[in-house]
């Protein structure tokens, strides 16, 4: 339990409400859900749910429209067929990336892990006793492992990489040659790849590919919290290898049961092209707030040198003003309102040195935050 | 994952379904949840909660409504005082056994179960690498640990237990002296007792006591599935002693980030006098239910030496008509359309003698699965 650190961000988040229930008026960057409530048809097709009744376990492996759906989903987004019997319905991504690093990993296996990234990888791999080694990554690689890059860090005991695109805390993707080629250096160590494509739908330049494309061998998590704008419900999916399915399934009916009911009910209407207009123009306004935040705190003096390409995120080097960024998040918090998230909470490579800003707030609000950072800084 | 075992009535659901599908009546004694929908008052209070945007995450630890109400609830059903800091509200008490036993075990720890007991809790103590070690309990014991049990099965490895009261699959309790006593035990020992307390409003005979009575070093584990209603909600609690909670809080945010938001509001209406009238209605009809069942299979000739005290489960020896319950739940189904949970699920003590039946099903099926157990045995 030592090795399991909490949220950093939540004691400032604390600070922030507490600041607030004082009548201070606080700008909000440090949130990494969508401030948009979820869309209506989904919203609607829930409540319907709940009026019909649908309110007892489902089976382990979830829904099977549902599941149907995601496989349907995949073949027109992506051209791909992956059978619904190898998509597993879990609670958010979080479930499947549980499932999928439990499957994995035994005591004293070593897992490779971007650094920075997001920070409950590395304890899904520590809960059963792996060894998450976090490679540091900077601007030259977008953030990102690439296949060089696995290839150095493969050791003996290393069995596993699990990576994110676009990534949390940097927004970052992969580019499908370089996705392709990291799989290839994997499978040919007899390692397998973790990919979390949670952000896959917020994406704003070049079109991402799944991992799927380049293998059957890839466990890929998803989810229904962010491009999907359902982080309440906890709702998200896993696809596994065909050989593995029998063991996740084991798995989540142990760990879990199922997933919600309602919510597998509800997110059968987010492939529905009233739900994908509204995902849409949602992805079209985080692309806006992008385009002015990212200007905006570059001209203030932080180092933004990759632009992101999806997510809802920017991770800043804020090393022109600070060289501890957990007190600076904190005095900024205290002196003007700005509530971010200090880079200690995606892991051990330069956290001191970077903020990770979230534009999950209006244009407005994020041109006040910037106004307010001007003064101050 | 080779020590994970799945559900073997997995098997045998899928098989009542395709029997079903080809047109086969079957009468379902297998399903371990309440065969009513959630009770209107939460279902409408879920609707509300829809229609007010209630869609984001909450805190890793609940609803500080919700955690209050939890609460109160202590103080006005049991008497006690738990503070609403020490209550975290989890996806299910699936999640809050996740929770205790990952704070509590260590690789190599032993954790000591009642055999035959619900199945999930030896692989929640296997994923953190601890050793579960079922204990043998029969009748004489009510199925359950005694003081005298955890003394003789204590040893150096040994750090914790993990008992539920009334049980999954025998439905019987601890009664209140009994299990001061099991808690002495354990703490005299420097052990922990975490206490499934899931069944508890579904009791039949003399109150409950919660383990909170005899100690705050207990981990409580309760649930929103049974008593309430709510098995698709996935929502349940956990009551960690003072000096855990910052531990658990920690591992909850790392490992499912929080517990549905929809759920928690439509919860908050479970403590409602118009939700308490309905589950006092459907814990008669569930009594009226073992009243009717229990005496007619023990005249077929299953022998169920102690009357259950709560849950919805007969556990019963089968062992005047096979010394393979698998075989024989799967012939039954086939032959008679009755579905049955062999006893295999639920451990390796004289799991081929035994047999669970679920009474989740209204009197006329139930009367009906009788008869024809009656003509084919
Ligand atoms: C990269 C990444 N993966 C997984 C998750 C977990 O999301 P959920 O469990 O809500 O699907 C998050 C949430 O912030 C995330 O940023
Ligand atoms: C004894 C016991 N504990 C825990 C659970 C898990 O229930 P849930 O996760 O739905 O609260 C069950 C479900 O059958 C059970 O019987």
């Amino acid at each position: 339990m030592t090795d399991i650190a909490p949220f950093h961000v939540m004691a400032l988040l604390a600070r922030a409400k507490e600041l607030e229930a004082a009548g201070r008026s606080i700008i909000h960057m440090e949130i990494g859900e969508p401030d948009f409530p979820t869309a209506e048809p989904i919203v609607a097709a829930g409540q319907r749910a709940l009026a019909a009744g649908h309110t007892r376990y489902t089976a382990a492996a979830g829904l099977p429209e549902l599941r149907q759906t995601i496989s349907d989903h995949y073949r027109e987004r992506y051209g791909i067929e992956i059978p619904a019997q190898r998509i597993l319905i879990t609670p958010g991504a979080s479930g499947a990336l549980q499932l999928a690093t439990a499957a994995l990993i035994n005591p004293g296996d070593r897992v490779l892990l971007a650094d920075p990234g997001y920070p409950c990888n590395r304890h899904f791999v520590r809960l059963v006793e792996g060894r998450a080694t976090g490679v540091p990554v900077g601007p030259e690689t977008g953030y990102q492992l690439t296949a060089e890059l696995v290839e150095r860090h493969w050791d003996e005991q290393t069995t596993a990489v699990l990576l994110a695109s676009p990534a949390n805390p940097t927004g970052t993707a992969i580019a499908p040659e370089a996705l392709a080629a990291i799989v290839a250096t994997i499978e040919a160590r007899g390692g397998r790849l973790i990919m979390d494509e949670i952000y896959h739908g917020l994406i704003y330049g070049a079109p991402v590919q799944t991992a799927l494309a380049y293998s059957d061998q890839v466990l890929v998590v998803n989810s229904f919290s962010k491009y999907y704008g359902m982080t309440g419900w906890r709702l998200g999916w896993l696809v596994a290898p065909e050989d593995l399915v029998g063991t996740v399934e084991k798995l989540a009916q142990n760990l879990f049961l199922a997933a919600s009911t309602p919510a597998q009910h509800a997110a059968l209407a987010a492939f529905t092209p009233a739900a994908a207009a509204i995902f849409e123009a949602r992805r079209r306004e985080f692309l806006a707030r992008r385009d002015f935040l990212l200007p905006a705190l570059r001209e203030l003096g932080f180092r933004i040198p990759v632009t992101p390409d999806g997510a809802f995120y920017l991770y800043a080097d804020c090393g022109r003003f600070t060289d501890d960024s957990h007190g600076f998040a904190l005095r900024l918090l205290e002196e003007t309102g700005v509530a971010i998230t200090p880079g200690i909470d995606f892991g051990g490579h330069l956290p001191h040195r970077h903020v990770r800003f979230a534009y999950t707030n209006a244009i407005p609000q994020l041109a006040e935050g910037v106004e307010r950072l001007r003064r101050a800084l």
